[in-house]
């Protein structure tokens, strides 16, 4: 199967209007086929009245059915076998192992929901029953469930053409929730994004599902996006991409007459803190993993280790000197786009023209589409003197900190802003100074990890790929993992509402399977 | 006790500076002893500093010494005796049993949020073991719970001086959360405000909590609530009041560097759905019941019935004329402050100039301190037609749309902004009716009910008092019940982290009652 560079309006494949523009292939930067044109502006609208008008339907239509058409999504996507993965490495530059592995990622994902749509969790159910002898007065029956919020704008991200794209986290989790979804693809990938968006499609034909539960959008600029987050029948949005661009979205979202939540996932440089024991026991050793999850898929990843803090010594020295060799042997990978690649020169070049910032070592040189990986370092008055140095460097870069000692390393990471992850190296004797940054660390971060790196996201029930601002516009919630359907979710209350006009979910001879509280405890 | 007209900032009571203002007793409009003085831009820095500094120590100190400064609180509260509610009688002109029931409501809310902490289901404790023999990959050891945002900015309301002001549902839920709280006290009882607060604050000392859990500060104005929701240490809001002040919160909680969230519950004119078999049947005792319910506490209720709809027809006649046979013995009540009274007849007055609507009763006249409650009817295609027909009146008037059938209700609901509830009054010929009604009351209110009326919010786990904008800010939240601790926590995973780092209630040999999702299952 080839894309043919349409836009998918619920039921419809229609190409839009204006100059029509191509994907650029990442090792080369040439055009590729088809030609896209971005959606106009009426086509974005029907995509919405089509998603508004599909809610009902849709939510409505029960768990099991829900369930169903997310397990079809995921076959749907495996039976685009090769072509996809082909056409994603094309567009992405990204190798086919790593492909291979992030469509199963996402596959395994989609099938995730739809147990957790099975399960019930999601819906929160709680149960107050009546108490009519209560004094002073009687208590009314309570009963609530979560409902889902609406039509939601997904907006694929560059970094994972399938894993945070058109089928992947956001929309996964969006479609579990019982929410339609209007997708805007990432045009660094729209040949994938189209394949992937033609596989969803099918899925919502083939389970009988209301026609605008699903859309796909493309735009090579910012009007699409626009247009979408400040429709009013848009109750959410899902984004993971650049600060810049999820801030504009915040700003559009927050100015509607109805406000809306935005869940951004942004920018995060994931502090790692080598502790001393750690270091001295086995530094070289840690440099080195280090710089595999480094420079894993050319460092694009948003979990991507940007700051080592370290504390003077011989432990750090051999933290760099492994990691130093380590990386000596990495060739430079290609980059998702041109301007990505570009971005990232512009980003190392700023570092190497620092005066308190010093190369520690490179990767091997390729051309212009790759990108080099380089390891910094500066000493810690340096980095909390000048907030340029902590910028985050899309990429296979990062910036090791020499700390004179754990004060060093607390006052910066008091200064950092929040993140999505960081990990902690240390041995048993660090274990009282981990203690003491735990507090710190929880406020800071959304993942404190042991011993690894924030690379490899695992798909889970007690996963949180989210933090603070700017990590993502709203730290209360995560992007992967079974909590991510949250995002998507109300809750509504029934008070004395007769049992048959109760979702059956509430109803006294309701499903027993489906987890709730009563009288706020568990069975 | 008497007031001082002092802030309290964490340990220490402080005049303010500034143009002396007092309490206005809401039956006379007369000032009322002692003056009040706005708190300093110090000040509010100061409180922030205060609780920023006391979140550590306080969200560590343990989940039972939490539930008993919580406990402590109500028993302070209570300690305060008759001085609380004669105070509070004068400033907001409501009766004694009211403000009895109020404060039992409040002391009651405490101790239930101790016993949620207690609990530990607030934590959202989950647990995904290790799989080390996972094949592609091992599965890392995954735990999460909550943590607290940080500190929450509390804005007192006017019309419950206690169950929504100083230690009301915001203040309680949020330092049931672990986060501290500066409270800013509603300018109309600061003398009921400063009482409570000194609860607080004996509650703090008593329980050697860091002085920075709470802070109290006043102001007549808007610029220490401007201040405090822009203060970077401020990590969430809490608001109840007008549309236009939770706006303005919002606007500068979107426009800080770092966004933090707002929960505002703001405005609402709860519909109500008179179906035609229940109003066939018992037209005029629903009418009667109506009108005990609007003109509670003289309709300053946000959950006030502000909107009827009813079917035109013999059925819809007896409600109006049980309604207006009982809204002519209903005395005017005296309102909150004499603002709120003023706009109350102000609001009045533009619907009474209204060519379209019809006033269908009065009660009893006062004085201009007091609210006369008023009953108006208008037909459905002028409610349709003219926006300004729907706007809040805040105290007891209320709107009676005569429709033409189920899809003039339909249509009505349709075209409503987000509301806190909608009631509905039906018999069992009514449910298919009701029945197809619910998908569109779901997409509106946060809840909804039978047979009675918004007014009477249960402090429970199933309530939710919330709903789409602009009921709230935020609709996937709720300020009353266990389930409003959750609008000050934030998710943390813990991946790989050695027993003795993690948090008792995530360790391996923990607190057995705390409820857990092991990979996603209860238990």
């Amino acid at each position: 199967m080839e894309p043919r560079g349409e836009n998918l309006i619920g039921p419809e494949a229609l190409p839009g209007r204006g100059e029509p523009w191509r994907a650029l292939e990442a090792a080369t930067g040439r055009g590729m086929e088809p030609c896209f044109t971005s959606a106009t502006p009426g086509m974005v609208q029907h995509a919405c009245v089509l998603a508004d008008a599909a809610l009902d339907a849709y939510r409505g239509m029960g768990h099991e059915a829900r369930a169903a058409f997310l397990e079809r999504i995921a076959s749907e996507i495996l039976d685009l076998d090769d072509a996809l993965i082909e056409r994603c490495m094309a567009e992405s530059g990204l190798p086919r192992a790593r492909l291979e592995g992030e469509r199963a990622r996402t596959v395994g994902q989609l099938r995730m929901f739809a147990g957790e749509v099975r399960s019930g969790g999601f819906l929160g159910a709680r149960v107050d029953p009546a108490l009519p002898e209560r004094r002073p007065s009687p208590r009314p029956d309570l009963r609530l469930r979560n409902v889902p919020v609406g039509p939601v704008a997904v907006f694929g991200a560059s970094n994972f053409p399938l894993a945070f794209s058109v089928a992947g986290g956001d929309t996964a989790s969006a479609l579990a929730a019982g929410c339609p979804v209007v997708a805007k693809a990432h045009p660094a990938h729209p040949g994938t994004s189209e394949l992937v968006g033609r596989a969803v499609a099918n899925a919502v034909a083939r389970c009988r599902l209301p026609a605008g539960v699903f859309s796909l959008l493309f735009d090579h600029g910012f009007t699409v996006g626009e247009q979408l987050v400040a429709d009013p029948r848009i109750a959410a949005v899902g984004f993971t991409g650049s600060r810049a661009g999820g801030m504009a979205l915040m700003r559009i979202a927050a100015a509607r007459p109805v406000p809306i939540p935005v869940y951004a996932e942004m920018s995060s440089i994931n502090p790692v803190v080598l502790f001393p024991a750690a270091a001295a026991a086995r530094g070289a050793e840690i440099g080195r993993a280090f710089v595999a999850a480094l420079t894993l898929g050319s460092g694009q990843f948003c979990t991507n280790p940007g700051l080592v803090l370290g504390i003077e010594g011989s432990g750090l020295d051999d933290f760099l000197d492994g990691a130093a060799r380590a990386i000596g042997d990495v060739a430079a990978q290609t980059m998702l786009t041109p301007g990505i690649a570009q971005a990232y020169r512009a980003g190392v070049a700023a570092l190497e023209g620092n005066p308190a910032v010093a190369v520690v070592a490179r990767g091997r040189a390729g051309d212009e589409h790759r990108g080099r990986p380089v390891l910094f370092s500066t000493h810690a008055a340096d980095f909390l003197a000048d907030r340029a140095v902590s910028a985050e460097v899309f990429g296979a870069a990062s910036l090791v900190v020499r700390c004179g000692g754990m004060g060093e390393v607390r006052a910066i990471l008091e200064r950092l802003e929040g993140q999505l992850t960081a990990s902690l190296h240390m041995d048993a004797d660090d274990h009282p100074a981990a203690q003491s940054l735990m507090p710190l660390l929880e406020r800071r971060v959304g993942r404190i990890l042991s011993g690894g790196f924030g690379t490899g996201v695992e798909v889970g029930h007690a996963m949180v790929h989210g933090g603070p601002y700017p990590a993502t516009s709203d730290g209360r919630t995560t992007s992967v993992g079974s909590l991510a359907v949250g995002r998507f979710l109300r809750p509504v209350c029934y008070q004395d509402i007769p049992d048959d006009l109760l979702p059956p979910e509430l109803r006294d001879d309701g499903p027993t399977a489906v987890p709730r509280l009563r009288d706020g405890r568990p069975g």
